[in-house]
């Protein structure tokens, strides 16, 4: 139950901070952070929240990281949906935070015609600068799949494990750096799903490609990780 | 008498180095470091007095971290009088220096009728960018509530706490990357005061805000964490 | 041969990240990450992959790197070619998929008579800022030289050891931070390799630059730290 | 030798990568890097340079280290000519490096009449922003005091040093954060006389400040941190 606990807030902090950072300072008139600032805060959040809680959960915050370290089996099936339904749920009271708090602003309304309102994720008219579904399918599919490389390399037992809060945090800044303009950067389902349910319209139906191409990305990773990386001959516990 | 000196020093840095970066480069034309760097600047004022005075004091430089660490029961009761004195001495004493830097510029003045003159948090008229009451009282109380989560759990005797101070540090570079619009960012009660002492007006008949929801956010992160997240089976100092 | 997959994997991701930032989001208006985050993107990419597969590989990623290691007595001739090629093979499959990724936008072509075109190297009319042939020349040969300092000192046995891959990613952030708009940054053969060849014209003509002076200044690093910094008298391994 | 030669590369590296980030990258046309850029990048060249020859000579660069280390009793008065000698002739010799590469782009020439030629640091009316004498001077000492205090403090045997590089690097970037727009930032005598010695004019005869203030900071913090902060009871070193 521990465990679920920190996943919820995990999972909170990633949408309240990273989601966060995009409404409240990227535009900001010519203080604001934009898409480097956004990059850096989401990276926080994984990193923050891995050193504060990863002893106690293993630090997911995302149904993706779940499903990657179920295929590359560092993770059990049977607590796959437990997390998962913890990481929504943290991810969609966390939007909902923010919408209390982004209210608080006289006019504030959510475009759901605009690319990106709300920090959703969107493809084709949806994506920032308009890249096509393929081009977001595979931007997702890759990035995600690094993602989890990084984090099966970087906890695997023979690995430097102490530094990985540090290197799985910053991947995820590395991959917003790349992808805010293609997708919004989603490489998460469930920071995905909490923005598309606040915004609705276009973005609330193409948030099944933020489910399938990361999810999908993800799992090849634990595939590559365990027949191209891992050193099986000394390793005794997969 | 050490600890309460290097609380002193930490809490002077803080406001030294995040005001101060926001009143000298934030604006400047052109090559200014923008709200992203003054959230930098803050979260780095943190992360190196955690390694350079972590030792002596534990590093508070902020009167909520001290109320956040007691309610987890990891702080005394009795020591939390001194040490806020010592962080609201350091506080004001580094405003000054800002004040006395500041004013070797020509036709330096605060001007206390703008949102965020000489670093000051507020909220409506006075939020940067017109956020209401209630919406930087919410914004307030649950960035100084995660940035207890992060601090009480990555210090936890069963987390990798060497990384401690970058986690730590870095949480408040993420929470000023999310909120400088909406209160331009208190989350420390010290850092709010010696600002507000300075710029008076507004300001400082708002600063209670920036003491009650920051406390408040505190203390309830330590009775989450003990309640919720700290394993009790194998921990016996508590 | 897992060692060159690590070597395929980590270039490949050095490449997507650094050049794909380059790509997709630098020049994004008003919120994109400029050269600033595109010098975090190339760091991260290696200080996420050193953390990753460091400990399977050793972590070069650059052909630069590993001629630097080998005249620094640290890695074996023999090995010196399947490295560089598993090292362009990637570089080069990660260029593939940024085309593929950036076609994807309408109108999306590679411009071969611009400085810069798809993230590549250059000198003269193709230095993104106008640098001779002997600047860029200087600069990409000083550049690696330091950056192979920096591998060799900090993965030094005398050294703090495990905080490498923190060093030498951030190493290549601020080699970034001075030089792009000088070369674009290379230090990398393979990295130039693999933009030049999908760009062609005459960033392609210029690419032999690329190779020769960041072998150089590595191979003159390798000599500079075996002969003036490293203590030979407790090493017994040299 | 190994550490005389250890310091002339570090401060090599300090002055071409901090200083020739502002020369090449800064004010480059929106995708410039500005102050911040500048800033991490004085931050980084002393960050990856603690990790590569830390361990040889410790670390300085910088001749007010080298006395903020004598006054707190942690480096010898004989070695502070040979540290400070080889530190200047570093600076010297990179200044040199950057003003070949800069002579590369048509129409370089350093315009000493502007404030910050060159990287060059001043007051006045070579103040970037316009500060007095004063307050560049009360902002060097300042600046450089809680510079020493976090040396001190971080490489202290009771503290977690191992993150030491990383808690000084960043404060170098923290200082210049802060302060570009007062002196351009110094903290460094080393440094300043470098880029002074190549600009001639008002910046030349404005240097004895960036000794006489950083020197004079370091040294306070020297005897501030043995009678205040230090843990003389265990400790016989001192």
């Amino acid at each position: 139950m521990k465990k679920l606990f920190a996943e919820f807030f995990g999972t909170y902090w990633l949408v309240f901070g990273g989601c966060g950072s995009a409404v409240f300072a990227a535009g900001y008139p010519t203080l604001g952070i934009g898409f480097a600032g956004v990059a850096l805060a989401f990276g926080l959040t994984v990193l923050t929240m891995a050193y504060a809680v990863g002893h106690i959960s293993g630090g997911h915050f995302n149904p993706a990281v779940s499903f990657g370290l179920w295929a590359g089996g560092r993770f059990s099936a049977k607590d796959l949906l437990p997390y998962i339904a913890a990481q929504c749920v943290g991810a969609i009271t966390a939007a909902g935070t923010l919408y209390t708090i982004a209210s608080g602003k006289a006019g504030f309304v959510i475009d759901n015609t605009k690319a990106g309102a709300f920090a959703s994720n969107g493809f084709g008219a949806f994506s920032p600068d308009g890249y096509s579904f393929q081009a977001a399918f595979i931007a997702e599919f890759v990035l995600t799949l690094f993602f989890l490389l990084v984090i099966l390399g970087a906890t695997d037992k023979f690995a430097n494990g102490r530094f990985a809060g540090i290197a799985i945090g910053l991947a995820l800044t590395l991959i917003h750096l790349i992808s805010i303009p293609i997708t919004n950067t989603s490489v998460n389902p469930a920071r995905s799903l909490s923005q598309a349910i606040f915004v609705g319209g276009t973005p609330l139906t193409q948030v099944w490609v933020f489910w399938a191409a990361p999810i999908l990305g993800a799992i090849t990773a634990g595939f590559i990780y365990k027949s191209l990386l891992q050193n099986h001959t000394q390793d005794h516990t997969n």
